[in-house]
Formats: structure tokens, C-alpha cells, sequence
């Protein structure tokens, strides 16, 4: 179990005052909580730019009467299959289907998969989303 | 079925090469598709811009030791049920948890649930990706 | 003269000590200038999300040597003389500029004037970059 | 000067009659000139991507009555003298100041000024806003 520590933090009185007013917004209830996220947000970034392993989740919007595509999606995450940990599917329409992939591996690696992806024809949108396996935040 | 229309783009011969050089590279086999791909990616920033229905993916890394967390989310997308279409769950090792649900509404209202999800004690990072119904692209 | 509060933030030990890692390779002496950074930038992001006066720097790239674009750009930037605050011209090349303009207004009014350079014959890259008037933050 | 080429793309009806749509409102007279810019737009995320020589714009908005401030970021703006290419300053009320400097140089030595720049005390907010030297698009 990790451990907390507490530090000293000195802001300016205005910053704080309209800080703590967009958390309520939000629905925060606790300062140190949305530091935190701040903090992690940022290393989570670095992980990305870095490189090492990260987890990603990439979403693509496709049409399944694209002939072939649906297999070939199913084909290509099957080569990725150390990298995909899972695969969700959504019915948006008659036509469109959205599927997220969530996607464990080194931030490049990842970033190519959802560029492959990407590349298929009949697929419509992908968006690669930069998560983190959580070790090191 | 949605029909094709074809038309003519000038481009300058150079810039044309590089871009043929990173589709290449990224696994297209079509420029018509990486163009499409670019308007595409350009029409769902304004839907979130906008405003309208949208489709969201919102990652969100936690840990299930937190005492009534799991609960908590499970209640919090329940309250969403009209908002969330379904939800994905991956064990990323002994206490960390990332749950991946993908919501369909108001950009705002997807923006605010992001926003709940993130503000819950012991949630770590929530990453919200923007997508589309796909009707209007 | 604004007054420094100071508080009590409690963080889990191995993240502060990787925030604490990253800073020191950007070069940041201090966690507290470091998490008003953090709260800084979250609120700026918050004044464009919702509108209001906002500073924006807007970067333009353009060959000079496209017949009338000069005196477009020069002519667009007076007719909003009451938006751009100043101007500074970088020669790159021998056709290429880079112009950057800082503009105060509303965030919808600087994003369109941001637009309307980019939508000119011969501009090539235009580029908005979020800044603040710095009285709320 | 660079030659222009023309081919032809194909899209959905559709799709690019909301494009249409969206260049008319953003002052655009010209489909290829939009293309283009979407197309330059990628290429320069690359350049940034994958390192190279680019020119990013940073602006910083400070104090001017932080001690020692001024002459700080100048001495550190001149330290970089081959990096750092211009400057321009706002007075934006009593108090700050926003300073907006173009830089031209590595990805990396670029990101690296910015972050110097952002741990500077008194400094309150830093932004690099990533444009290019124009030479490869």
C-alpha cells in the first residue's frame, strides 16, 4: 500500500479562491485529490513522450457492410495480440459500429497500432486515448 | 449507401510527396482515405465544439482496494444509464483497475460525467477521447 | 500586491517523488511555483472553454512573394485593430515569413480572426496558442 | 517556386458537403487551399514528432515587478541567442507582462527553453505553440 505524504503548498490567494470554485464545479470535494490528478496528468504525458510501457485506448468508428472490414479489424488485433488486452463493441446505427481496444504495450507500438487501423479502409475515425498501466503514478 | 464524389485537389508537388511519404509509413494505401480521414477528424472537433450529440470514450484508472470505490462508479453509471452505452473492464495488475465506458449524448453532459467520474476519491487519471455518432460524418 | 496562502496538500509518496524527478529536469526549483503552473494552466484552459477576454498568440507562416498576400494580412490585421495588440515579422527565408500577433478579446472573436488568416490565399500555417490577460489567474 | 500538381480525391457526398459547409463559415474560398492546410498541419505534428529543426513560438506572461525577473529571462534568452531568433512584449496592465518569443532549433532544445522558461519564479504561464521552418511542406 502506498503511502501519503504531506507538504507544504503556497498559492497565490486569488489563484486558490478561483481554483477551488472550478472543483466544485467539477464535483471535487478535496483539494489534494485534484493536485494529484494534475501531477499525474503530467507524468502521464511524459510516459507518452518518453516511451515505455503505457496503456492506450483506441476507439475506431466503422462501417461493417464495409466488405471484409470486419474481419480484417479481427485479423489485425489478432496479430496485436499481445499488445490488445480487450475489445468492446457498440451498435451506433444499422450501419456504424464503434469498437475500443485497450492496448498494453510500448507508447510507439501502440501508436502504430491505432495508425494501422487507421489505414483500413472503411474505417472512419480513430482516436487513440493515452492512459497508463499505473505503476510509476 | 452513401455515394462517392470525386473531385480535383492541387497540392504543391513537394508537400504532396512528404504526405505520400507518411501515409506510407502509417499503412495507407489511398490518398482519397488518409484526405477523408483528415476532414473527418477536423468535422468531430466541431461537433465537440459545438455542441450536439457526440460520442465519448472515458477511460478511468483505478484501485479497487479503495473501500466503496467499485460501488460508487457502478452507482455513478447507473445514474448515467440514459448517457452510457456499455462499459469494459481490464485488471491491470493486483489493485489497479482500468474501466473504459463509452457514453452517447450532449458534448457538455459526456464533458460533466468525465468530470464526476474523475472527481471520485481514488480514482487515479480519466482520459475522455472524442468520437462521433458517425450520422453527420 | 496579491498575498501567498499557504496550505497542506497530501500525496502518495512515489508520485510525489517522480513529480518531484520531473522537475528537476525542467529546470523548477520549487513544487509550489510547479502546482500553481499546474492550476495556472487548468484555469486558462477554462477561460477559452467558456468564453470571456482572453490573450491569444496567433502564429502565421506565408510566402511573401504570393501576389497581395502582404497587404491582405496587413489590411485584415487593421481592420481588427482593437483585437491584435501588436505584430512581429520574422524573415525564415528567402519567401518564407513567420508572423506572430497578439490579440485580446473574446475567445470566440480571436479564434475566428485565427481562421480568417488561415482561410487566406498563400498563408500555409496558422497556428493559436492560448494565453490569458492574467486577471484571474 | 514549387509546381503545383492536381489529382483527384474521392469522399462522401455527405461528408464533403459538410466540409463545404465549414470552410464557408470559417471565410475559406477554396477547397484545395483547406486540404492543403490540413495536410501541413500533419506534416508539422511530425516534425515535431520525430525531431528535426523547427521553430516554435513561446509566449510567457510574467510579472514585471518579480525581483530580478526581467533580467533573468533576458540573460536566459540571450544564453539561447542562437536558438532565440525574436521578441516582442506586451504590457497587459501594471503588473504583466506577455513576451512572445520565436525560436528556431531542435524539437527538443525548443521544448527544453520552454520549460526553462516555465520554472523561472514569477513566471506564470508558458505555452509553446509548435509551428515550422516552412523549408519541407
Amino acid at each position: 500500500m502506498r503511502r501519503l505524504v504531506r507538504f507544504g503548498v503556497s498559492l497565490e490567494d486569488e489563484l486558490l479562491r478561483r481554483f477551488d470554485k472550478t472543483l466544485r464545479a467539477s464535483g471535487y470535494k478535496n483539494r489534494s485529490k485534484a493536485i494529484s490528478d494534475l501531477v499525474r496528468e503530467k507524468l502521464i504525458e511524459k510516459e507518452w513522450e518518453e516511451g515505455g510501457e503505457v496503456v492506450g485506448v483506441i476507439s475506431m468508428l466503422y462501417d461493417h457492410h464495409q466488405r471484409e472490414l470486419s474481419r480484417k479489424l479481427t485479423s489485425l488485433q489478432h496479430e496485436h495480440y499481445r499488445t490488445i488486452l480487450s475489445s468492446q463493441h457498440i451498435h451506433l446505427d444499422r450501419h456504424l459500429c464503434l469498437e475500443v481496444v485497450v492496448a498494453r504495450g510500448e507508447a510507439d507500438e501502440v501508436r502504430k497500432l491505432a495508425d494501422l487501423i487507421a489505414a483500413s479502409r472503411g474505417v472512419k475515425h480513430v482516436k487513440l486515448s493515452m492512459s497508463s498501466t499505473g505503476e510509476n503514478i
